[in-house]
């Protein structure tokens, strides 16, 4: 038997963002703040949130699915919120006796 | 008088998540919500924030450096925080005559 991948883990972020012309009060808070630490010429601050994770899966395509699913159902609420995924990386164990 | 670039803006997220080792109670909450989505694979989940911002500034050095003030100042708690600054991209605006 050849060696043979037997997992392949990837990992993704999923970063959520208030969509564009929904208030967001902490980007607000965040540019409020600058002037006390002497900070200028930064603006248009959003706050949003980042999860990052691990899928194990046996293609990226697969992978990237169930995250989808995840970002749909549980990360984003869809009337304030939009998401976007990152590719991160991944990481393949590969098992087997090569040339046996 | 050239055309001069008269200003350019920086664009820039700034990626929050809990340190190496400390307890990631909305990251568990994730992990705990996965068996009723039906969604099998998913691990190491870790709960952040993603704070997405323009900067302007005469060069891209300087701008992040101002991110950098910014996201020790403000945006990461040391104690239990880790950063790290993404470049988003940068948009220069040019004016002047060119051969004036």
């Amino acid at each position: 038997m050849n060696a043979e991948i037997v997992a392949t883990q990837f990992r993704f972020a999923v970063n959520v963002l208030p969509k564009e012309g929904i208030l967001d009060p902490q980007g607000r808070a965040v540019e409020q703040s600058l002037p006390h630490l002497g900070l200028a010429g930064i603006g248009q601050v959003r706050v949003g949130r980042r999860v990052e994770l691990a899928v194990d899966a046996p293609d990226a395509a697969a992978a990237r699915g169930l995250v989808d699913h995840l970002a749909r159902e549980l990360l984003c609420n869809p009337m304030i919120e939009q998401y976007a995924i990152e590719a991160l990386g991944a990481i393949s164990a590969a098992r087997g006796e090569v040339g046996g």
